[in-house]
């Protein structure tokens, strides 16, 4: 195997690919890329048996052939090289010569026949979405999903396609997200993907408006294909919870309110709900006012945030931390608040965009 | 006590005094701000007992008085009000209540009477110097102090005041940073700063050319004044190691080099030499060029940089690291290296400035 190529370039790819290097796996050779020359092209691939990451890009191929380098210290190599063009040849095939200019490096490698191949994807139920809309539909769901691994499901997102609309769903058991987008399809799907799969597809995504990524869905795996980066995920498997039963229909009050007061609000009264308190913020909704408080053993806060209240009065606590990660996401200025008792769920709506919905349990107070 | 000011100006304070706030002090007064409304003055004050910060800026004071807060509580607080007025007063001795517009904060107060003095510094040996060869002289030396604790008086700088010149000097018995500024002084002076103080001044100071910071020292303290912010410190006690005596006079070698390119070949060969080897990098210098050498179980490193060598060729061994942190913070384009044999220290000086010299000990290895 020989190959020319840009430092930088190459450095690009390594990028790309990186995230799904496993980092604790007890196989060795998942900390490696596998890097593979053909025709006037490099592939690099790595996985985690999780997610897999495949990306294309250009070199000059001398030698076809294949390698594993360790991730970690390819990369930093590589980074550290001046933009210019670097040789990438294999020796004896068992050491990695890179060489810039008067800069030599030799590497270990491993034997890429024991990398494991990512699974075949049979491209059959394929949709198309844009980047910037799949982009903004990550980023205002994903931070709902659980962070511990009681209920492997709701680590991931639900994506249900039907009759031409993607519905997004993050769920840990106190909060809801749920992001609606328009997308063309032919079948109709239900498939839960990790987070972490999630995350990576959103970081490579440029996000531009008329860029597309396309996504094929099959009983075990989604592949996402952006440009020339394929990212491979197996699915979570098992019942999604029945998101569309929790989010209540109707309401008894309806605040409309500035999204930043509210969200800077919070945020200061969460200064003194932190300690033995579970982050506890109070509402009293009372006529054309919000009035926020909290408290803890250092002190308390308490401040006023004009409204205009649709319905009855009502006095309502959160755990501030599930009402600040919605109000960050939201691009709108004004948004609705809907209640119906202080022991129901909460919602919390764009004023000007129907295809977002956050919904946050209240926390239940001895006393009103 | 009761004062006006505006939010911005007061973070501002908070920001400057916070740093010598006790983290973890059994004294739970010492994680507080004293703040004293006086005139038409706030004076806020902190200290760890070896540390203290004292600073003053403006404010509308109704009522004079003193308090003491809890530092990363009310910072928290103040960053997170609107820039605008706060109004702030003591309500029954006890709770200090913080007011901006709508919003209203009750915090816990200590009793100030507790707060310990900071010491009186009788200013009597008082030297000026611009901030900005200040600023220098601290970044070009402070990396090399030692950063364990078994001999305390390594872990700060040696200033020594002599003939118009002030000499900072830190060491930690594998490399010395030697660093001249001239300064206009009446009296001599040998004193240690801890590193932390130096960090805090080195922190506060603008670095304007023309501002100047004023040094105050006494037989236990030394008193820094910057503006309105006064930093006093506990000096370290003990004897510095004679310095001068270390640093070779005399050398074999003399190498002149690129700073950049030396730098860059180095942090490009300690990649390989991390693991289980001292981060140790092997020179070559011979004729016109110097090779770097590394190498560790996972490969090694190989480059060559053109030099212009006086004197003799020499094979020669350092730990990376007090290289690179040597080349990181000299400004010239272009340094000598000086050096007499493989098993005695080695010389960094930059080419166009004889107020910098950093020696490093050589790693000695078991073959040539």
């Amino acid at each position: 195997m020989k190959f020319f190529c840009n430092s930088r370039a190459l450095l690009y790819g390594i990028s790309i690919v990186q995230k799904a290097v496993s980092s604790k796996s007890t196989l060795p050779i998942l900390k490696g890329i596998y890097i593979k020359a053909f025709d006037q092209n490099l592939r690099l691939i790595t996985t985690d048996m999780e997610l897999g990451i495949d990306h294309i890009m250009d070199a000059n191929v001398i030698e076809k052939g294949s390698v594993v380098v360790d991730a970690r210290l390819f990369g930093e190599i590589i980074r550290r090289l001046p933009d210019s063009e670097v040789e990438i040849s294999l020796k004896d095939n068992s050491e990695l010569l890179i060489r810039c200019g008067p800069i030599k490096f030799n590497i270990l490698s491993y034997n890429p026949s024991e990398f494991p191949e990512l699974p075949k994807i049979k491209e059959e139920q394929v949709y198309e979405i844009s980047q910037k809309l799949f982009k903004d539909m990550i980023r205002q769901t994903i931070f709902a999903t659980a962070e511990d691994e009681t209920r492997p499901i709701l680590t991931g997102a639900l994506i249900e396609i039907e009759k031409n609309m993607l519905n997004m769903v993050a769920l840990d058991g106190y909060r809801v997200a749920l992001r609606k987008g328009k997308i063309e399809s032919q079948t109709d799907n239900k498939v839960v993907i990790p987070g972490k799969t999630l995350n990576e597809v959103n970081r490579i995504m440029s996000g531009e408006e008329d860029e597309k990524v396309k996504i094929s869905l099959t009983s075990n795996h989604a592949l996402f294909t952006i440009d020339n980066t394929k990212l491979i995920s197996r699915l979570l498997e098992g019942e999604f919870i029945n998101y569309n039963q929790i989010i209540p229909k109707e309401f008894k009050s309806k605040v409309k309110i500035e999204t930043e007061q509210l969200l800077d609000g919070i945020e200061r009264a969460s200064l003194l709900g932190r300690e033995g308190h579970n982050n506890l913020v109070k509402f009293t909704i009372k006529d054309d006012e919000i009035t926020i408080d909290s408290s803890s053993e250092l002190g308390n806060a308490h401040e006023k945030i004009g409204i205009e209240l649709e319905g009855e009065d009502l006095q309502i606590a959160f755990n501030s931390r599930y009402l600040i990660d919605a109000l960050r996401v939201i691009d709108d200025d004004i948004i609705y608040l809907e209640f119906t008792t202080n022991l129901s769920p909460g919602i919390i709506k764009p004023s000007t965009n129907d295809n977002i919905i956050y919904l946050v349990l209240p926390v239940r107070l001895a006393s009103y």
